[in-house]
């Protein structure tokens, strides 16, 4: 494994490994993360691992995706530790660049996908996928992958991102990968860290919610989007530290909004059940896709 | 010569070129045109041809960066004489998409560019330059060339998307090509066509205004930016049927505005004097770059 931090050894490395193929297939498989690496992004290297024949891991907490009263600063960082789990993940490339090798001066060029960040963490947190597409922009051109891993538990990430790479033509193709859990149900994120024991137990909440808006769809308990909206909000209102930011049930991954009155088994596509919830200073999210044939199973 | 008109065989067509290079290093030029090809265009094929191993045209009047009122529709277009030109210049792959082929769906991303879109032509084609910046986004990640192309009688165009190119670390070289001219002294433009014979006539005021500048600069007959502003528009102001959109006097490639007052030796920039001239209801663009040493040159 080799730890790179300037962009023209990075490109210089790449362009080399493909040469060396001299005209076979070299599939390139890009993980772009903000490094504090959790067993989630161990997942998407191992996807990595298995689809491409030479992996690239970026590790790069990108200033431009937080808003000003954000945790840019205090946003967890461990190179080492990120490294070894990079080397046992079988990672070939590692991209660690610093703020002005990302951006050495301020950028002019910004990449906007409009709709698809109206809602969501997007309305929560405004200019933040502006930030992540333009940086994912960037890292695509510096990597050229043929395949980029992102976890679903960015559920919107991945649908924004997926709209980009259409739109733009882009030659690569996003590959999502399953949200991971700890054993009790939680999301992993490196934002756990910033949980006190208290919260951490209250965050069940969230999987807890999402585990049984699932049952009550598939089973027919709730018919209607405005019945599931609020059996989630009764059931996170259970924990006394949660702080509801959002609970939205929209189409996937089209990001629509449905009508409250709405039959769940009248609707034709794909679903996702999207939770951001504070607890204390600390901004979780998590969701659960539900497949068109799941919403219609009770019918 | 081949002609392409869908995105998956232009891939494959380019990757194909680049495999049978065994890891030799291949250079693809790119050149970027809505087609009624001229001589300004050849020209950039020319320096394509030049430069590259695989030469691209593209040919595709791009919707999206016209405005509601503008030309989209009546736009000049003559295929048969575009291949014609591009087989004469020795064009290995022209690349014609219809718009649904490049926008099969309403497109939701859009590349913005700040700062330098603003001025010039950004101020009079709100959206503009979005549109070009996106549409030429997309043509570079379908053809992934090594070189692009651009003509600089389109100069804000050139800055704007070198600006793209180094923010969003694109792995491509702008290469600007100088202004192609008729013998007395028009830039080509395929709008040129909708002049009638008198606009044709006086349009000529844009050329002597921007060569009368230039003289008055390296002589030193003009010492102020205010006093040059004034020179160019009396000096188009006798054509009487020129109705001026702007006449600017620039930093290149930043584009930034100068103080009127200021002394034109004391800036320590390259210059651009740019105008955009309506004549009839066609709106021409002409410009000169004066360069910090022609400037500095009378002291």
């Amino acid at each position: 494994m080799i730890v790179i931090r300037d962009t023209a050894t990075l490109r210089e490395e790449i362009k080399q490994r493909r040469r060396a193929a001299l005209g076979a297939d070299v599939q390139v498989g890009l993980v772009p993360t903000m490094g504090y690496l959790h067993d989630g992004h161990a997942s998407l290297m191992r996807a990595a691992r298995k689809q491409s024949d030479v992996v690239v891991l970026s590790i790069f907490v990108n200033p431009i995706q937080f808003g000003p009263n954000e945790d840019f600063d205090s946003y967890p960082r461990d190179e080492e530790r990120d490294l070894a789990l990079a080397e046992r993940e079988g990672v070939d490339i590692v991209f660690i660049p610093t703020v002005e090798v990302m951006y050495p001066g301020p950028t002019k060029t910004k990449i906007q996908v409009s709709g698809l960040t109206s809602r969501l963490c997007g309305a929560s947190r405004p200019g933040h996928f502006d930030g992540v597409t333009t940086v994912v922009a960037k890292l695509f051109n510096l990597v050229q992958p043929d395949l980029a891993f992102f976890g679903m538990k960015d559920a919107q990430q991945v649908a924004v991102l997926q709209q980009m790479v259409q739109d733009l033509n882009m030659p690569v193709h996003i590959v999502p990968c399953p949200i991971v859990r700890e054993e009790d149900g939680l999301a992993l994120s490196s934002r756990n860290v910033y949980l006190s024991e208290e919260e951490r137990e209250q965050a069940l909440v969230l999987s807890r919610a999402l585990r049984e808006a699932e049952s009550a769809v598939t089973s027919g308990t709730v018919k209607q989007v405005t019945d599931l909206r609020r059996q989630l909000e009764q059931t996170i209102g259970t924990s006394s530290l949660a702080l509801i930011d959002y609970v939205e049930i929209l189409t996937f991954p089209g990001l629509e909004p449905l009508d409250e009155n709405m039959l769940l088994n009248t609707i034709d596509q794909d679903l996702i059940i999207a939770l951001a919830v504070k607890f204390g200073r600390t901004r979780l999210i998590d969701n659960i896709r539900l497949q068109k044939a799941e919403v219609h199973a009770y019918v």
